[in-house]
């Protein structure tokens, strides 16, 4: 590929993308790593900006990385050390890119939803999410179920943290998703869409699976999920038009976040066909 | 409470329950750990032997305290250094118990199946699941969801160990599960009790949503789930009588398998009211 490979660990260059596992320099430089052949393939058009393969991982996947050379990303082959020295994880698989971050400001993500010809704006709200696991596996729901986009407030984590994007699977570079939104301004830009807020408990007024149920998944609809240990912000209870429960059978008390989740996009997407 | 608290973190019966952390103690031992009230107040019945608690913790939960003390466990106050030595975690908050495995035989687990005269055998298959995580998150939803049972084959992680049980909140006691189980007594179990055996998959040949799935999810069934890694094991498939589809609108190419999970379960509890 020209020039030489490069070989330490200690490079500035390491460096600089070990850094960008760091919340406050991703937000500083704007971008973030991203690790594995799937996930930047996923990446696609996103601007990747560095692109770093194995020699091992340049002759695997020729195409991917000609394809992101094509869009102007700069490669450059390294060492296994050097890899392992940029991966958070052992799952790098030889590939690792520096990407722009790929949040989008709350206005242009309801005006994605609002436009949406095909169907009433469908949204997801994650009120202070702070675990990366069930944040990723939330927004990955939200792409494969055709929801618009997922609200992430102040106090969530960070979606292009590793760990998140991880979880996505590639459904962060799919979905258009907004970060540190305060619950006052997404309550606002809900109401300005006329977007009914529903919340998910398991006390809820509607059954999930009742006829009362049925206009309000098909109508103009923001799901607002919150974490395990501190549910939703009472904000949200209070500007909530009506809050939904998964009816239940067994003895236990209530679902995982993110399973819970899965169940009501799913219920969603299934009254809009 | 009578005794001397326990107050060194080097004492024999601190080592004794943090052996208890790996496998091959448990199984020899037959006992596991549980951290924290809830689940120990999930535990209920199932033989505690064991109870620490700090004296804040006493303080804070004595129904259950007491309630354990009722059914013949020994209750020892231990230190604050105590408790953190034996935790996995940061979330004992005071209060740790030795539990006998709940895990039960493969015969008894489908007796109870099909015993369950209030409708068909719903089972629950994990084959090689190794993600503690997703492990324990299906066994809640099949809890939630009104499954009879869950089937763990052999290389699906314990699902005593301590993640397992922390993410199935208290369900490991509720739902019926056997483990260590081979594909072969699973699928000879299944098909001598009548169950059908119904795999995922993203390119099924059943819509989750159409016509077809409806005798299927109300019948005797068992849902199999592999590792999002490596899948199920490819006897599974050829003793599958029908792969299902869960219908996905975005660019995600799968879900979750935890959310999968959640939602073909979710969508077969439907059927059945």
């Amino acid at each position: 590929m020209g020039a030489d490979p490069l070989t330490s660990p200690r490079s500035a260059r390491v460096t600089e993308v070990r850094h960008l596992h760091d919340r406050r320099h991703r937000a500083a430089r704007g971008a973030f790593v991203v690790e594995g052949p799937q996930a930047v393939a996923a990446a696609g058009d996103h601007g990747i900006s560095d692109l770093f393969v194995t020699e091992r991982a340049a002759e695997r996947y020729p195409d991917l990385v000609a394809g992101q050379r094509a869009r102007g990303a700069r490669v450059t082959v390294a060492s296994d050390e050097v890899l392992e020295a940029m991966s958070e994880t052992r799952q790098s698989q030889g590939i690792i890119a520096v990407c722009p971050l790929v949040t989008t400001p709350l206005d242009t993500l309801m005006m994605g939803a609002v436009g949406d010809s095909a169907a009433p704006p469908f949204l997801v709200v994650l009120d202070r999410v702070n675990n990366p696991g069930n944040a990723g596996t939330v927004i990955r729901s939200a792409d494969a179920l055709g929801a618009n986009g997922v609200i992430m407030t102040e106090g969530s984590v960070d979606p292009h943290n590793g760990k998140c994007v991880r979880s996505t699977a590639g459904s962060l570079f799919h979905v258009a998703i907004s970060d540190g939104v305060t619950a006052t301004d997404a309550i606002a830009a809900c109401r300005s869409a006329g977007v009914v807020i529903v919340t998910a408990h398991a006390a809820g007024d509607v059954d999930l699976d009742g006829p009362a149920a049925i206009p309000l998944l098909r109508g103009p609809v923001a799901w607002v999920f919150g974490s395990e240990a501190h549910g939703i912000d009472a904000q949200w209870r209070d500007a909530a038009g009506v809050s939904v429960r998964i009816p239940m059978t067994g003895a236990a008390e209530s679902l995982n976040m993110a399973a819970a989740a899965a169940i009501c996009l799913y219920a969603t997407a299934r009254m809009r066909r």
